[in-house]
């Protein structure tokens, strides 16, 4: 399928696609890019990637059929710099992994202006771990995880056709949506529950009023707060880059909890009943009783 | 251990002692008392219970050794009238599952006056599922669980330490703690995240701007609202007789809401790294790195 993949942030996703590829003989040679030494010498002891620059100058982008963009988000702007700077083949597939993508195309257009390349296909795989690096990388990441595509004008109908057949030989399920409904959604699914998440660690930790209450959580706590075992450097750029429907959702939460306040105040026990059993009952239906989304 | 022991209330936390006691040869026979004809013939089927009636004047308490309560919330004081109605031995143990201490102590003050039993100490379990029901109930429930007991003044000493025998005969570690203390931990550590999630699978039930968005949700979301598919009675009355201390800590809670959403909205990169980076940090120390709390 490719010739030689370049993947830029070697971490968990970077890492999974580049050893996803390279195990199913999708790729002849993967060259990694990362600021970290370390990481490019464990990416190569571990088989993910053949060999690594920290420089994205190094990796030879020209011959490269495949970019793959997986750093934090703030990172993107120098990123795109960096290659727009470079010479690329005209059918060079660009494509990521950020979560934010309004974000990942402002960056793009900021560098290339309005001549984006074709083969920019902007993506996002749902798939992660409270793991975070090149160690946590995983062959099998992408099996049955759903990947988003949002492609732009620009991106040619062709190169949005390999990469959907790119993700789907590495076992994922692709779908495409505007970059919009792409940002609310996940703000509304991944980013609130994220931040949540961590506010409730946060909330609880060294609380004056209880100490180390930790010692008396079970195994409910232990899975409502794995996510804010999540890499904090990865969550801060998606707050920030997806700062206007992160707020937006969080508002809508607010919302919910001010209502929420009420009922368990006025005790009302209608209310209470009527919220957990509809709530209980929509999770039964469509988290529980499916096969895709582990 | 025990001769006779009468469960009231035979779902999850009830038939799972019941089990826990009848598998290590604990008790000779296991009476169970419930509403539901059904539940009483399921449990005697799986061998929680001995024999079971939905009357508990038909449980000959007089003659049981130990009463273990493990109703909603709601029907303790049903349960103490009329407990206090019959006759019970000197050194019959009175115990049970519920998670609102105080409300439990004022029910059986209601119920008996000030002459409380000096078998009665209230416990709590701190183990559960999502799955509630009889068929649910699992003899290894408590096995590295930890049980918190709140012995009031009337406790007898010697009974307090033969409920304790009995959870560590079943694998349970037993810790003592006022009933304020405890309402206050488990408001904050349990009901709180609770709440949190059963209000985020609410918000994005058929919200309008997002039709069917679970299909897009992965791991983290499924594991964030696990507890959001646990049974709606129990926590009803959990929100309505812990509802002082709950409303503290969703008000708490909101207060640190606010705070992120004023971050989100000024896109203070510093705060936000600081939070997920503390409360990661705090996950990994005292929720990732323990054996207990499974």
């Amino acid at each position: 399928m490719f010739e030689r993949a370049v993947i830029i942030g070697v971490g968990l996703i970077g890492g999974s696609l580049a050893l996803a590829l390279k195990q199913r003989g999708l790729v002849r040679e993967v060259v990694g890019v990362s600021r970290s030494p370390d990481t490019l010498a464990e990416a190569v002891r571990l088989g993910v990637i053949d060999i690594g620059g920290t420089r994205l100058e190094q990796a030879h982008v020209d011959s490269a059929d495949l970019i793959f963009i997986a750093t934090p988000l703030g990172a993107f702007p120098a990123v795109f710099e960096q290659l727009a700077a470079l010479t690329l083949a005209a059918d060079t597939l660009i494509t990521d992994g950020g979560s934010a993508k309004q974000h990942v195309i402002d960056a793009a257009r900021a560098a290339f202006g309005d001549a984006l390349p074709g083969g920019f296909v902007p993506g996002h795989p749902i798939a992660g771990k409270e793991l975070s690096g090149v160690t946590a990388a995983d062959a099998d990441l992408y099996v049955d995880h759903r990947v988003i595509l949002t492609p732009v004008d620009s991106s040619d109908a062709r190169a949005v056709k390999r990469v959907e057949a790119m993700w789907e030989a590495v076992g994922a399920c692709v779908e495409c949506m505007t970059p919009a409904f792409h940002d609310e959604v996940f703000a509304a699914t991944s980013h609130l529950p994220h931040l949540l998440a961590y506010l409730l660690v946060d909330l609880l930790n060294e609380h004056p009023e209880l100490g180390n209450v930790f010692r008396y959580t079970a195994g409910g706590f232990r899975d409502f707060t794995r996510i804010a075992s999540s890499d904090p450097t990865m969550w801060r750029d998606i707050a920030l880059y997806n700062h206007a429907a992160v707020a937006k959702w969080l508002r809508h939460y607010r919302a919910e909890l001010d209502r929420m306040i009420c009922a368990v105040e006025a005790r009302d026990a209608d209310m209470l009943y009527q919220l957990f059993d509809g709530a209980k009952k929509a999770r039964d239906q469509h988290i529980v009783n499916r096969k895709e989304g582990s």
